[in-house]
This record gives structure tokens, sequence and C-alpha cells, in this order.
């Protein structure tokens, strides 16, 4: 570790006010702006940068299982959101209903998409006739709207960005396998992209999605100690399918129902990232999705030959990592702290001296330790410090999760654990919604989910201590 | 030319109704799918596949000349919309409103976004502050809403998707060189990707963009004749400025206000490809957008080797073409009509006699052309071939254009072309609205642009007979 001064940053301190601490990098950092319709954000070159290189890996991964993208109208109309009932009594509470086009009033009323599953539904029954019609392994990417009363950026906006997937399948367990192959997408992609690690797991029959047989999630856990949902895949079994006669003859020349799917993540999973990795000098951005990787500062630059080679520099590291110079006239002290509010994964420092003996210092942002590093191995070393403060990030949160996750096998373990440990908490359950509304109700904890690595704890439910069915993951969630 | 048999499409021939054969194109290549919301479509994977492809190049261009991705909202709230006044009349009429979140009436009713300019200034206005914050270079790619009356698959929808750049400037000078270089980059993309001629040119007063002191535009001519706004680039000196008060301190310390520019391409660019490009076969798609670029059609399929050697060339091919085999249990003539509908540039055959010989059919979509190739020169000539298809593409669009481009130099000639003869008529103008609403009305035909290269055709306007002042390109148009 060098001994490099700490640049006091000017946001709030996390252990002061957490909630502050993150407003204050959205802001600082550049990622957001807030508009003047309410709950809505913009995105703005540093945030949109970081989504696009989050779609780009997603969109690849996707289009490997086969999925193809398309694009369905961004509104519905009352009628057809109607027509799945535990679909529409979730959403219609939460919607932005369009009534005018123009100045005329609307025959029917639109409603701006909260999700897509009631158009995806309309286009299946049309298209999808015989057993050669499937699968259909549908994705796309856009912009949905939910009426929140409360927002806070990337967490819980009016207006957010994201992907839903939309499959249909011949039978019940080909949809209940692409729910979990894409729920382990949505694993492995946090993991190997994002440096989070997540719990896999199923929802309680509360928390499920509206109209699912059954609602698979990745759960993770933010500096603070509360949980977040960070992705979701439904299976649907044939519940859609029979609201929206979605039918195809079989191979026997019989009419069958489809078995559907869908999955999502959003633009939450940039908070997500800011909570897990980032400190009090702002955001710390795992390299691979980092819109730059290597931020190139040039140290009295007004000598000869610095921003010469400072150019020769990019030039070259551009051919492996996402590489940019700040030669403006700011003091190196204010760069050094703007790239670190941002979280550039690494700073190259390099002035005359370097130069004479032909070399820069590297400055990892997670550890701010300090190497010198010979200017020819820069291609070796640049790629492999990347990988390592990937690794070091994954390390770092997966600890912390482990130091936050608590046992509790009886109600005054759960109470005492839920009032003064933050994180998840492990305890076994019963399977009756009354424990689950009354766990919420006293200590403000909700399941998280089932996790699918199931663990004995103990046999009795932690809140009623009738025979336990499963341990679930329960904590506070954003 | 081969003796190939030509298989009947199920489409209406062009001369026929060209109105119908656009729409039997539109569905029966699978490009989009009509939902239950009047006015929007559902671009299918084909479709949207082409979309894709579109994105991926202007993008590239975009960041290239140093253009960043944003994301602003979708909602506008109507005095917000209301703060230019030519901006406001031109689009309120044409909008959607959202009046209720949830159950609740909104205090303020927003619009849905039919275009971003006013959500950009608002943003410019709180975040430009100096000369250093210049110039702002965004896009942002997304759906807007127009209330469109009637509506066409790609060429007029309620929804539809998009590109928007809004850039702010220091100087007059540089808004309007950011305005005509994004107009280039429109123009070089059309020839270069979609093998699509156009003329560029100035629009008049009357057909500028709501709130634009001039705008460009790109302007192609279908094969019925009638012309196709392509693209359009908006320089907006600093109207915009004015009224959103988006100031920046200059060098010397002085308040001034920003310069701005703004530019669309659209899902409309599909429309273009279509009408320039389809045959009475069905689509015929430029190689350097099409989802598929070859496709394999293996013959005789059941005999031995058949199958594992078009598994093999696909393996290849893949390498350096967007390439698929469609081994399913359809005929080769229904799986060649298929194809042809959907426009894949060029079709492999190979079957048993092939395999012998080591070579392969490949037959183009544009021309029919067969040709025998031994397998070992297929990574050459396959890209040779798509290139000639461009070009080829290319230049029968350009010769159909030359052929209808008609020149009237008094009234008489006038009438006598727009009624008998499709296609473009340059012809000159005084400068007038008078003249240009009198040409609308009585020979329904519209300014399409006053092109960069101008010509002297005659002396006095085509119209009134005074001295003209500008060549125009008159047209019906889309």
């Amino acid at each position: 570790m060098s001994n490099n001064k700490k640049v006091v940053s000017e946001i709030t301190a996390m252990d002061e006010d957490f909630a502050q601490w993150y407003t204050d990098i959205v802001k600082k950092a550049e990622l957001v702006d807030y508009s003047s319709v309410k709950g809505c954000m913009i995105l703005r070159p540093y945030g949109y940068g970081i989504w696009e290189n989050i779609q780009k890996v997603l969109d690849e991964q996707f289009k490997e299982t086969g999925h193809e993208n398309v694009y369905m109208p961004m509104f519905i109309p009352e009628s057809l959101l109607q027509k799945e009932k535990d679909h529409v009594e979730g959403f219609a509470p939460e919607v932005a209903w369009v009534t005018h086009g123009g100045s005329e009033p609307l025959a029917e009323k639109l409603c701006v998409r909260p999700t897509s599953e009631t158009l995806f539904c309309e286009h299946y029954a049309k298209t999808i006739q015989s057993y050669n019609d499937l699968p259909k392994l549908y994705n796309q990417w856009c912009s949905v709207v939910r009426w929140e009363k409360t927002t806070r950026p990337f967490l819980r906006t009016t207006e957010f960005l994201w992907q839903e997937g939309h499959t249909a399948h011949a039978t019940a367990e080909e949809s209940k396998a692409e729910t979990i192959q894409m729920l382990n997408i949505y694993a492995e992609f946090c993991k190997d992209y994002l440096a989070i690690p997540v719990v896999k797991g199923q929802k309680t029959e509360k928390e499920k999605f509206a109209g699912a047989e059954a609602t698979y999630t990745i759960e993770s856990l933010m500096h603070d100690g509360k949980a977040l949902q960070t992705g979701t895949s439904h299976n649907f079994a044939d519940n859609f399918a029979k609201a929206f006669d979605i039918t195809y003859t079989d191979k026997t020349g019989k009419e069958q129902h489809v078995h559907q799917s869908s999955w999502g993540m959003t633009t939450r999973l940039i908070g997500a990232v800011i909570m897990v990795h980032g400190d009090d000098s702002g955001l710390v951005l795992p390299p691979r999705i980092a819109p730059t990787q290597v931020v190139i500062v040039p140290v009295a630059q007004h000598k000869e030959g610095v921003l010469e080679k400072a150019a020769e520099l990019q030039a070259e590291i551009k051919k492996y990592a996402r590489v940019k110079t700040d030669a403006s006239d700011k003091r190196p002290g204010w760069k050094y702290s703007e790239y670190e509010m941002k979280g550039v994964p690494i700073r190259l420092e390099v002035g005359p001296k370097d130069i004479e003996k032909g070399q820069v210092a590297l400055v990892r942002r997670d550890t701010r330790e300090k190497i010198f590093v010979p200017m020819e191995e820069l291609a070796t070393r640049i790629p492999q410090l990347l990988d390592e403060v990937h690794e070091g990030l994954y390390a770092k949160a997966l600890a912390h999760r482990e130091e936050s996750t608590h046992v509790a096998r009886n109600f005054d373990e759960l109470k005492q654990i839920a009032e003064e440990k933050p994180g998840f908490i492990k305890a076994m359950w019963c399977g009756e919604l009354e424990c689950e509304e009354k766990l919420k109700e006293e200590l403000t904890i909700t399941s998280r989910c089932m996790p699918f690595e199931q663990e004995e704890l103990a046999s009795d439910c932690v809140c009623c201590g009738k025979p336990a069915k499963t341990m679930v993951y329960w904590g506070k969630a954003y």
C-alpha cells in the first residue's frame, strides 16, 4: 500500500448516512440527473455507459442461448391488461394511464407498460399454431413505467430501463428449465461482470410475481446490510396460456396449452454496484462494466514530451482496455478525486521522471495500491490488474456477505439479530403466510428467498414453532 | 441467369397495387405484426434484427464522431412542452397524454415524448456553465409517440423507434457544422449500408421542424415514384437556448446563449429498404444490414453426408458472414420461396452431386443469378458476392431515381409531369409560401428539399413566373 495522500471527498460518509452517501455518489459521479418529471431520472453518459456495457454482455448471452430480440408497443389497452386476473390486480394500482390522443379522449384508455406479459401473450396466441413454432424465445430491451410514491435513482423510479424475456414452450418441464437457465445466467453475470455474489432461490407465494406459478430470484447484500432483489425469473406454467388461449397442436394432433416464462433485469443493477462496492471516496466500478477502465493522468503535463507520451500510451492501451486521458488544465489532485469519485478501476500516472525511467505508476481504485510498471509490460500487466481488481472486489463482497449472514434458531434470536445485526438472516419457516406477515410487521423483515441450497438449521419454524418446511433468507430490503 | 424455376409468390404484384404489395411483404416476411393497440406495430425478430444492424453501425459512427448516449424520461410535463412556442404548436396536436397515475389524477398532465428537445434543453440549462462544458454531443435510442390518424408499418406509426441526437455548442458556426456533419453521416449510411441513393438538401420554411432555424434532409425515391424523407438534421441556432435560458460563460467571462442541433433517423428506414429494393417475390435486403446474409439449403438432405456438409459449411461461413441453415423437413422449393420472401441476399444450395464435385451453388436474391463455386473459394467469393449485391442494388436504385427525375421549366410542364410521371420533379421556385401551397393544392406535390447541388434550370418560378431563387425537388411523398 502506498502512502498516497487520500484526497478528501465531498460526499457524506457511508457510516454517517448511507442513504445520503448513495444520493451523493449518484449525483457527483454524474450517473444521473433529476428531471422535472417526478420520479423519473436522466441517465447521463457515464451512467448510461455502464448500462450499455451491461446490455452488451447480457444481450450476447441471451443470443448464445437462442433468444431473439423483438419490440412490443409501449401501450396496453385496459381490456388486455385485465385478461389475467392476478396480473391486473398486481399491476393496475401502479400504472400510468393515457386517456387522450391529441385533443381527443380515447375510446379505451391505455396504460404505459409496467411489464409486457399481456402483449407477448396476445402475439403468441396469434403466431403459435403447431409444435414446430415452439419454443418462442423472445427478449426486449425497453423502458417500463410503474407509478411509485417514493423513488430513488436506480433502485425505484417511475420509469426504468430493463430487459424482459418472454418465452413459450411445449411442456411444463421446458418452461421450468428455461426459468432456471435464465436465473443462472443472471447469477453468473453478477459474479463475473458486477463482482456481486448472489443467493439463488425461490420467492414465497406472498412475494412471487403477479400471475406466476413460481418466481425465482437472485438476492444480493448491500454494504449497509440491506438486501436487494437483483433479478427475477418467473415460471408461468400454463396460467397465462389459459387466460389468453395460447395453444398449439402437438405431434399427435392434440391441442395443448403452451407453458411460459418471463425474466428481467433492470438499471437497478447499477444501484447494486454502487451499494456493494462504493466507498467514502465515491463509486468503485467493477472493471468489466466500467465505461473507462484506465484513466491516464499526465503529471507536469506542461513539460516537454509528457502529453505526447500520454497520447502514445493511450493509443497502445486502447487495444486491450477502455482508456481515456485527462489532459485538462485541472490540477492532478483534482483529477485524482474526480476519477476516484467516478470509480475508474485504474489510474495511470505518467510524468517526466517516469518517462526517464521508462515506467508509469498504476493506482488501483479499490485498494489504492500503487505500483510502478515498465511501459513495455503494460499490455500484460493492465489486463491482469483489471482481473485482479475484479477478483478482489468479488472476494471482498463475498466476505462482507458472509460476515453479515446470521442464523436464527428461534424467535428471540431472530428478534435480536433483526434489531442489532444488519444483514441476511437464515431461519427455518413453516410455509404459512401468517408467520411471514408477523415477521414483517413485528421485525420489519421480509422473506428474500427460499434458497436452492437448503440447510436444516432447526426442525421448527422460527416464528410459530410448528414443524418447519424450508430454510428462508430473511432481511430488510430495498 | 439460370433457368431456375421461379417460385410463384403469394403477394400482390407491385404494379397491381403498390400499397398492398408493401403490406403483404411486411407481414409475409415476418417483419411486423399488428397489436391490439391502434397504430402501434410489433417488431418481430426478423424486423427487429434489421433495426439492430442499423443501430450498430449508426451507433459506432456517432461514437466515432464524439457523441455519447444518454437516456431521458419518456414523459414531458405540459408546462415544459410549452416553453418553445413553435415547438408546442407543432407537436401538441399529436401527442398522447397521461392524465392518471394508478387511480389518482395527476396535478399536471404529461405527454409521452414525441421528440425530446425540451427535456434535453432543461438538462442542458442545468449542466452547462462554462465554455469548458461545451460542446455537449448527446444521442439517445428510444421510442417516441405521435398520435397519427392513418398509419402504415414503418412509414407512419403511433409509436416508433428512433435515435435522436441533441447537441449544444458555443457558436452558431459549430451548431451548423454539426447539423451538416450528421446529415452527411446519414447520407453515407444510406449509400454504404442500405444501398439507397439520397438527395441532400434543406427544407423550406413551410416544411422545417417546429422550432428550428433550418432543417436539412435526405430524400430518397421509392419504387413507385414517391419520395420518402429518410433522415433530418435541424439547426436550432439559439432559438431553444433563449426559450430555456441555456447559457455559458465564454472565455472572456461573458454570458452567451448556446447554439443547438438535433437529428434523427427512425425505423422508417426499413420501410425505405422495402420500397426501394423489394420485388414481386418479396423483400430484397442489402447485405450489410441483412440479419441473415447467407442461407444454406441442403438438397436431398436425407442422403448421407449432406447435413454434415451443410453444418461444416455453416461453421466455416460463420467466420465472415451471418449465416443460417434450414434443415427443416419442408421441400426445397418452399424454402427457396421463404428466403426469397425474406430477402436473404445469397442462397447456398448443397446436395450430393455438389459434394462429389467439391462445389456449391450460390444464388443471388437480387438478380437470381446462380453460380457454382468450389468450396475452397467460398471464403473469398461470398464476401465478394455480398459486396457485388450491395453495389448492384445501389446502381439499380440510382438508375431508377435518375430515370424518375424530371425537369419542369414552366407550370404546364410541371402539371403534366406531376400527373403522368411518378418521381422527383426538379423545378425553380421563387421562395414564396403561396406557390408552395398552390402546388400542393392543385398538383398534390410538396417541396422535398432545396438540394445542396443547385442547378439553374430556368430564371423564373415554375409556379408564379416571378424571378426564381432556388431549385427545388418536388414530389408526392409518404
